[in-house]
């Protein structure tokens, strides 16, 4: 049993990686994000993103119930069709999903966040964001039952009936969890943890447990929650997790390989 | 077992429509559009609707690549995870699906449209629409036995695997079909066929296949599409299909009790 999270950063090689997706035999759930595609539309619609920073001095996106709606749009309309189109066309029987859909993943929305603007406390209110608390996995598990392959995308669902957005990463980690997936593979822009970020040559093989901190230490921006999820994946029995790249031809079957940076206990 | 399809034109109270929804007790399948909020956006975008007018006189929406990934976004993400989550916020595990997802509706794309254009006749390449020839109940089935909504929506899938424009009040009709409903309510923003289209007070209260061609010379505009559906429904063996309205309080109810247009053999 298969996790496969595929990010949305520019760069992505999607024929070819459908074509790879397409090969894979054992059961496998496809978890995608779709972040340059939801820019482009936003600037697209006219609507201006809204960078926020936490007390603790870390920036996210503000998801405004507009902001949201254009999630749906293009990650659980737009992108996840396609996706779902072009595996339908490999010959793949794929279900596209939200993890709104089946309550597959249900957390908690801040009703008001802590940040810092020009420099002052302030408290905000009207964000749809939240945390994963739990994952449902009846529907996925009847999905893969049946030979479907599921494909899910954020947002989620909070305790109160409300869409959320939830981070990709974290989704891919806790379904692989509630299934007890043997391999978490994680597909971005980049070959996997480089020590050097602006070195692609830097990359870093394998990382166990216990060099856990000296990796999240080396892990700039994106890739820092990445590192935690994959660690926090490990940690709650997942075999391994791979980072692997998705721009260049036949991905899954090349991180299977070994390509790619490997996390294991 | 009924199906359920609520159009998606300007007027329709949603809330009351899932209020009622979320107290139907036997199981259903929710068929939907997004006509109006499909335009609003496409505007938004900067998406010119193309007509085209067909060497039969009949006016379509010409679907390009652009305008069927523009419906991905509005149809099958905004509209049917905003019903999702309505339906979920009232205690319902809907589940939302396009008819792409699990090859539930296949047909043909026509790869060229004869058309009328300037007074002249045309061939017209590049539709992404097409008529739905198959449907595949697996899913719907699937779903259903395991107590879930299915939540479903166009496009469909080409043979060649590509997403196809369908008409929403047919795939709702193939679906009643396929899964032998007693009952498909088709709810829109009028009280049902109405003899003038000008006075909701002239509703026509039933129509039986032996009068529907005078039920076919009342319909105007869309309804003679509803219509037509209506008695290829009716003639394959679904027990009633009813017209009716979709922005008053309780409008399930309401039909289900006798409101609006009732199509019987």
């Amino acid at each position: 049993m298969l996790v496969i999270k595929l990010g949305g950063s520019a760069g992505i090689n999607y024929e070819a990686f459908l074509d790879d997706l397409a090969r894979v035999e054992e059961p496998v759930v496809f978890v995608h994000g779709g972040n340059a595609e939801f820019d482009r539309v936003s600037k697209l619609l006219g609507i201006e993103p809204r960078h926020v920073t936490s007390s603790t001095g870390q920036s996210s996106r503000f998801t405004d119930r507009e902001t949201l709606e254009t999630m749906l749009m293009v990650y659980a309309g737009k992108i996840n069709k396609v996706l779902v189109e072009g595996l339908q066309r490999r010959g793949v029987n794929a279900v596209g999903l939200s993890a709104l859909d089946g309550r597959i993943a249900t957390g908690r929305r801040k009703p008001a966040i802590r940040v810092i603007e020009d420099g002052k406390p302030k408290m905000l209110r009207g964000d749809y964001a939240g945390s994963i608390e739990q994952i449902d996995a009846t529907l996925l598990r009847l999905l893969l039952g049946a030979g479907y392959l599921p494909v899910l995308t954020p947002p989620a669902l909070s305790s109160d009936g409300e869409a959320i957005n939830v981070d990709g990463d974290k989704l891919a980690t806790e379904v692989a969890v509630a299934l007890g997936a043997d391999q978490l593979l994680v597909f971005s822009n980049t070959p996997g943890l480089l020590a050097d970020v602006h070195d692609e040559s830097s990359l870093v093989r394998t990382i166990s447990l216990a060099n856990m901190a000296e990796a999240d230490a080396m892990a700039q921006g994106r890739m820092k929650k990445k590192v935690q999820a994959a660690q926090d994946a490990v940690e709650r029995g997942v075999g391994r997790v791979i980072f692997a790249d998705a721009r260049i031809e036949q991905p899954i079957t090349r991180a299977l390989a070994g390509a790619g940076t490997t996390i294991r206990a």
